[in-house]
């Protein structure tokens, strides 16, 4: 294989090779970096088709995972790096939020839905989240003028999977001229009305509903209004997260007609909200994202 | 969905059902059974296709996982499911070893190759090991016969990877009577004579030659001879325990052409021993045993 592109991103200073390894018709890559955004190392995984190994531009998907996760779970679980070998399409997973290391003393916070780990897209205001937590900042900004710089990428779409769904509603119609595609699996809808996202954000923004309100997905859609030829929603129908009311899908249903956004809004019988859940869809959304790139 | 097979199982009174995650158009299930031959509880996990989850009998591939793993790494990573959904395949990934539990103090070393979580499927002789490690009387007769009583399976193939790609390697040929098909992903091809397996067989076999030969796989294929109209070997071409000399497929090889069982051996320019090249192989794998399921 030709490795002339391995070999250029060696000179690179910002980016921290940390793994390779080959899979399917192209090499699954880990990177770190000093992130300005968030005031700590930052780690993502990219995989990289031949196709871009060697130079040639490809599209890129963006995944944001989900409350408790990094960059591993869907790198490992998920089995995108198949479809995207025979597209030649490239898939990028940040981490969900700053973390502590041994320069770095990060907030936290023992609920599992608030603090490290937790996968809230957005620029927190209130101390002492305000210091680190800024993922939109990072995602938005940073990572992404990052990506395009160090890597062949003609467009990137947005997707993710519960908490890091509605992170790609967010910022997918927050930032229209950044993504040329949006999907979601087994979102939160509205994060200002579900009890995780109450939590966290009581936390990042305090009493100041107006930056809850730029910070809920459904909200955001009815404000903005229709950005995308078609979004597309996959939700398992015997997930608990949909039956205790984190997820209400209805209000993204209900927030993409009122503005005539298309959406293609698919219950799958009998899944839950796990990894089992999302490989079962992945290549659809990848097939989405491909799509919605050639017609770019 | 039908959901007669899973409520048939509830009456079971060997297996204790863990978990049901609903995955492509079928089920992942794990369970866990007291064993008699390894006198300890053990766990393994099924994929059951519709086909199967309706009663309807299903071809099934075993697959024997390698040193450190346990029923979740290839569960959650080698990415089986889909192809075994579309063809409407039975998987199932045993445990490597006995396990220490509240009730069962199991011997162990300090070794990762040797003791719990090594996954030799031999019949350990000697103390301390020979109480509990009793592998290949519990792959081939209990949980064999376990599966077949309790599961919709009209034939069963055998694969592994590394340490377990010598397990389906050696019983396979030891006991083709019980399996139609064979291959392997990155096997060790001949334990005796890897410094794996010698620490292993040194404490479990001490300084019995004959019984080390009787658990070669390479020396058994030379033993009992062609077997199979053919079986099928993946071997990364960038594997760091094929350079430092654990596999030497060359062996394999060689016992192959000493008895004409036709082998198909392909080196996958690149690719390592991680589970990015097991799952870059593993459809062709599925697709093997069910060619031979059929032909059978």
């Amino acid at each position: 294989m030709n490795n002339s592109y391995n070999n250029s991103l060696s000179t690179n200073t910002q980016l921290t090779q940390k793994s390779v390894n080959r899979c399917f018709d192209g090499e699954q890559h880990y990177y770190s970096h000093q992130s300005i955004a968030t005031k700590t190392p930052m780690t993502f995984s990219i995989y990289l088709p031949d196709e871009a190994l060697t130079g040639k531009v490809c599209p890129a998907i963006l995944y944001l995972s989900g409350l408790t996760c990094n960059a591993d779970n869907v790198t490992h679980k998920a089995h995108f790096q198949q479809r995207c070998s025979e597209l030649g399409m490239i898939f990028i997973a940040p981490d969900t939020s700053p973390r502590s290391s041994e320069d770095d003393d990060v907030p936290n916070d023992e609920r599992y839905f608030v603090g490290q780990g937790a996968s809230y897209y957005v620029d927190a205001t209130c101390a002492p989240w305000a210091k680190n937590f800024n993922m939109q900042s990072y995602i938005v900004d940073e990572l992404y003028d990052l990506l395009r710089s160090e890597f062949p990428i003609s467009s990137i779409g947005v997707t993710g999977h519960s908490m890091g769904g509605h992170g790609a509603l967010l910022l997918g119609f927050k930032f229209p001229s950044k993504f040329v595609s949006v999907s979601a699996l087994s979102p939160v809808s509205a994060a200002s009305e579900s009890a995780w996202g109450e939590a966290a954000y009581t936390e990042y923004f305090g009493d100041d509903k107006a930056q809850w309100t730029q910070a809920d997905a459904a909200q955001t859609i009815k404000r903005v209004g229709r950005q995308y030829s078609r979004i597309l929603v996959d939700q398992g129908g015997a997930d608990n997260f949909l039956a205790e009311g984190q997820l209400q899908t209805s209000k993204l249903q209900q927030a993409c007609e009122e503005v005539a956004q298309p959406l293609t809004l698919r219950y799958q019988a009998g899944h839950d909200h796990s990894y089992y859940f999302i490989q079962t869809v992945i290549n659809d959304h990848i097939d989405h994202h491909w799509r919605m790139a050639q017609l770019y």
